[in-house]
């Protein structure tokens, strides 16, 4: 008798591949199958064990998965596969175009509740556990102030859109927090920071032999949204050189919360993240996560959680009485 | 109409009187009443205005508090205190005899359930907010090491332990995290770290004039339990200098996860607290616990909880709507 919690990876990209690589250091945990838009035959597992199916026909697998993770970007696929598979699983997604979050939550709450499923959205560590922090945080400390740094990371969105850029073969983007604002911040001075002041752009490029390094390098710099609010260094270097030292995915962060109680005194909270690989932490949130949906579903619960929603034991492989043992 | 929580303060010492300081920063609280085992004309709350009640008359007050924040001491306060009161209120308190917890949550649990009653225990910064990180970290990290550090600051019952030496007038004694431990622990190397290891002592002490102190300090260095295990430094100081440098209250500390994903990527999760003031920021805790505890008894439920068992969102004055928008 097999008493795992079978879970369904939907989407292989580093996400999907981040999910295989964890899954198996949860012990109640086995993976049924990896569902992708592209030909099932030129995705290559690292179990090459795992059945690989079309997602067009995920349906088919109802009753045999009990967690579907969904891994798929939030541009494009997750806001169509986001409902239409939480009609059908229990679901775990890291949507995180912050500014659609609360339609994304409506779409699949309604597509969940109607399916008899719980699908909680939007984790991995911002949206997740920085949320998780910020709300704990301002809930406890009222009166003071909320930063976030990112980094020093890569951006895969900010190193696609350097790519983008004609004369560009291949670029890397850290994201990297200013020291002195970090230092402000924690200060408890409730500084205002700009964004400028906030974070600095690092971009190692490797150009065309004939490319316009300059014309380039100007380009860069003066991308909206991506760049042109921010002091960019650019450096080009060799391909060699940019797969040696720029081909991992570390990122991380912090968040601060700089709070005050009675006559001034300050009280400073910060929680940081320093992460060799971006994707696989990310993954091992979605599986601790995937470890709550199937606990609520048994419970009968129906519909879309986030983080905020989930009382902190069901994420955690212990019972409510060894975690108070051992973790309390 | 006043919609207000009211909230009840049993025990006016530091605790008590930080609640008292805080509750004014949540513009859904009020104080209703002060309670003390003292004598209540003895009793000087900051606001002169709050009715100060013997304890022993508490329960004539059910219906006219909503939450009461027992501020009393662990050792022999809490334990009876606890079950009694959440015999008759919605209860929040600190807690902390670490390995009697099980044994207090049963009883607080029973005594609530009879009465209806939501009762949180063992909340703070540790119990509490350090216990919710070795949560989250252990549970998305399951492959790795998780350490916890306090300090620098003031330990009140070490403190205590060395005034009542004889010979000691007055003393203070802080508890100062090892640097060298700290590297390691974020190495990620995983490392075995002993108790002396991780922690060294520092005693401020103001003897009398004739005193030994010399046989203090031996005295200090070995008292077991409290410092035998430990490198102990012992500086005598003369009793102003205590006074100016050494009266508040600070502490914090810092719980690091050195997990490990993938084939040997490194994922550290850090939290510290920085505190001027240990009593203000429990304190906080505790009112922003006493929003849950008054929110899941709206709702029916009954009986004890831990941080463990609390959706986040419920600790936050904003809706789940406002708070998925604001903070996620």
């Amino acid at each position: 008798m097999n008493n795992k919690i079978r879970i369904g990876i939907c989407g292989y990209g580093k996400l999907g591949r981040g999910v295989e690589s964890e899954l198996g250091k949860h012990s109640e945990y086995e993976l049924a199958a990896i569902f992708t838009r592209r030909d099932p035959a030129g995705v290559n597992p690292i179990d090459p064990g795992v059945p690989v199916v079309s997602a067009d026909g995920a349906v088919a697998w109802k009753g045999k998965i009990d967690v579907m993770l969904l891994c798929g970007g939030s541009a494009n696929t997750l806001p169509v596969q986001g409902p239409a598979l939480a009609a059908h699983f229990n679901t775990i997604d890291s949507f995180d175009t912050h500014a659609k979050i609360p339609d994304y939550f409506k779409a699949v709450d309604s597509a969940a509740r109607a399916g008899g499923n719980v699908s909680v959205i939007s984790v991995g560590w911002d949206p997740g556990l920085f949320s998780l922090m910020r709300l704990y945080t301002t809930a406890i400390l009222p009166v003071g102030s909320t930063y976030t740094f990112w980094g020093k990371g890569v951006s895969q969105g900010h190193s696609e859109a350097v790519r983008g850029l004609e004369g560009v073969i291949d670029a890397v983007q850290y994201t990297v927090p200013n020291d002195d604002a970090l230092t402000r911040a924690r200060g408890g001075e409730n500084p205002l920071l700009t964004t400028r002041e906030k974070h600095t752009r690092l971009c190692y490029v490797v150009a065309a032999e004939e490319a316009d390094k300059a014309g380039i390098e100007r380009k860069i710099k003066k991308m909206p949204h991506y760049f042109d609010e921010y002091d960019t260094t650019v450096e080009f270097i060799g391909a060699d050189e940019l797969k040696a030292n720029h081909g991992g995915l570390p990122h991380g962060g912090r968040v601060i919360r700089a709070g005050t109680t009675g006559h001034g005194n300050k009280q400073i909270a910060e929680f940081s993240l320093a992460l060799d690989s971006n994707p696989e932490f990310t993954a091992s949130v979605l599986l601790a996560c995937a470890r709550a949906a199937f606990r609520l579903s048994q419970k009968g619960e129906r519909g879309a959680r986030t983080i905020f929603d989930i009382p902190p034991v069901l994420l955690s492989p212990l019972s409510a009485e060894e975690a108070v043992k051992r973790l309390l």
